[in-house]
C-alpha cells in the first residue's frame, strides 16, 4: 500500500517527538489499516511486538507504535479489529532464536532491526517528503558501508539545527547527518561500535558528496543509557 | 572587565548565526572597547586579525568579529579610535613562526586557536547564559582530555536540537554536544583527529555525567571542506 500521504499530513506541523510517535500510531491502526479491514472483512492484525517495546513505553522513555491495550486502547473496540502479538514475552535475542528454530533465513531472523514509525523517528523536527528524502538517501549509505560490521544496528538521522560549511569556495548553511552503529543484544543496553577511521572517513565523503544539503556528518560515541538507540 | 552583560543583551532572542556574529561584533567594539577608550584616552586598538579572517568574511563564508575595514566600517569614524593589525598577511602556520622568533613560551605560540566570539559561537540557537555555562563545562572537559592530543584545534558545541535519552530508566528528552578534534596548520583545510575510542569513551562517559541536562555525545567525522571548524 502505498501510504505516504496519510502519514504526511498527520505529520505536517509537528515537531514534538511524541506527539509525532502518536499521530504515526493513529494513522496506522485507524486510517491505513482501517481501510484495509473495511475492504478485506480481515478480523486480526498480527505484529511483532517484543518486551522491550512495552517496557520503553510504560516507563515514558519513548511511544512504540506498536503498543495499544497497555495504553488503555481496545483495539477491536476503537479500530475495528483485534491485535495478535505472539512474541510479546520475548526480548530481541530471543526472537531471533525462535526465528532461527522456525528454519527462517539468516537474512531474515539476523536483520537488523527498523523502527516501528520507520524514517520518521530518524528525521528530528518536522517531517516532510524532502526531508525523509534526505535521511533516506544517508541511510541507504550507511546501510551499504555498514552491512558487513556485524553491527547490531546502524542508522543515519537528520538533525533540525543547521551549521556553517563550505562548497566551492562559498559558504552552504546546511544539514548535519548523525550517524550510529551499536553493539547490543537485545536494544536494552548497548554501545556505538568502534568502527575503523577509514569506515568513518567514507561514510563522511559519501553523505557529503551523494546527499544534497548535507555538509557535515557526526558519530555517536554515547552509550545506551543515558542515550537510546534512535535520536527521538 | 566583566561584559557579560553587555554581550548576553545584544545576543537576546538571535539564533541567526551571522546575526548573533553582528551583534558581538558591535558589542565588541562600540560598548565595550567605546567605553574603555572614553575612560583612557586611547586611540588605537592593537588586534591579531589574520588572513584567513579576512578570506572566509569576504567569501561570506563567516563573518570574522574583528573584520572592519574591509566591511566597510572606518573603525575611527564609527567607534572612535584607530585598529592596528600587525598579522593581517599572514595566516595562522606563520604567525606561530613569528611568535616563536619573538621568544614567546610555547604555550602561547602553539596554543588551540579560540574564536573571537568565544563561546558564542559554540552554541547553536539562541545564547544565554545558562546554554554558554553548558558549553563552558563541556569545552573544559573536551580541553583536559584533549590537551595532549596534539591536535590543532579541540572543541565542544551545544545543539539546539534535543534527543531522546534514559536517566533511572526514565525519559530524558535532553541535549547534544558534538565534540570536534582537528588537524590543520593553517585553518584553511582540516581533518578530524583519528582518536582512540578509549579517548572518545571516555568524553562520552564525562560529558553525559558532569553536564548537566547531556544525554548524548557525538564526534565530527568530516573534512574541512565541507564542514568548516566551528560550526556556526
Amino acid at each position: 500500500m502505498d501510504a505516504q500521504q496519510t502519514f504526511f499530513e498527520a505529520l505536517k506541523g509537528r515537531t514534538d517527538p511524541e506527539e509525532k510517535r502518536e499521530a504515526i500510531t493513529r494513522s496506522f491502526y485507524r486510517d491505513v489499516f482501517g481501510d484495509l479491514v473495511k475492504e478485506t472483512g480481515a478480523r486480526y492484525l498480527l505484529q511483532g511486538t517484543n518486551y522491550t517495546d512495552i517496557e520503553e513505553t510504560l516507563a515514558g522513555i519513548k511511544r512504540q507504535h506498536n503498543i495499544l491495550e497497555q495504553l488503555g486502547i481496545d483495539p477491536e473496540e476503537v479500530y475495528g479489529y483485534k491485535v495478535v502479538e505472539p512474541l510479546i514475552q520475548l526480548r530481541k535475542s530471543s526472537i531471533r532464536r525462535v526465528g532461527k528454530a522456525l528454519g527462517l533465513p539468516e537474512e531474515i531472523h539476523n536483520r537488523p532491526p527498523f523502527p516501528g514509525p520507520a524514517l520518521a523517528a530518524r528525521v528530528i523536527g518536522e517531517t516532510t517528503p524532502e526531508r525523509v528524502q534526505t535521511v533516506r538517501s544517508a541511510t541507504k549509505i550507511v546501510e551499504e558501508e555498514l552491512s558487513d560490521s556485524g553491527a547490531f544496528q546502524y542508522l543515519a538521522i537528520l538533525h533540525e539545527d543547521r551549521v556553517v560549511g563550505i562548497r566551492n569556495g562559498k559558504r552552504d548553511f546546511g544539514l548535519q547527518i548523525e550517524v550510529r552503529c551499536w553493539e547490543s543484544k537485545d536494544a536494552k543496553v548497548g554501545s556505538p561500535t568502534r568502527l575503523p577511521y577509514d569506515v568513518l572517513d567514507r561514510l563522511a565523503e559519501r553523505i557529503t558528496t551523494e546527499v544534497p544539503g548535507v555538509v557535515s556528518v557526526t558519530y555517536n560515541i554515547t552509550k545506551k543509557p543515558p542515550s537510546t538507540i534512535e535520536a527521538v
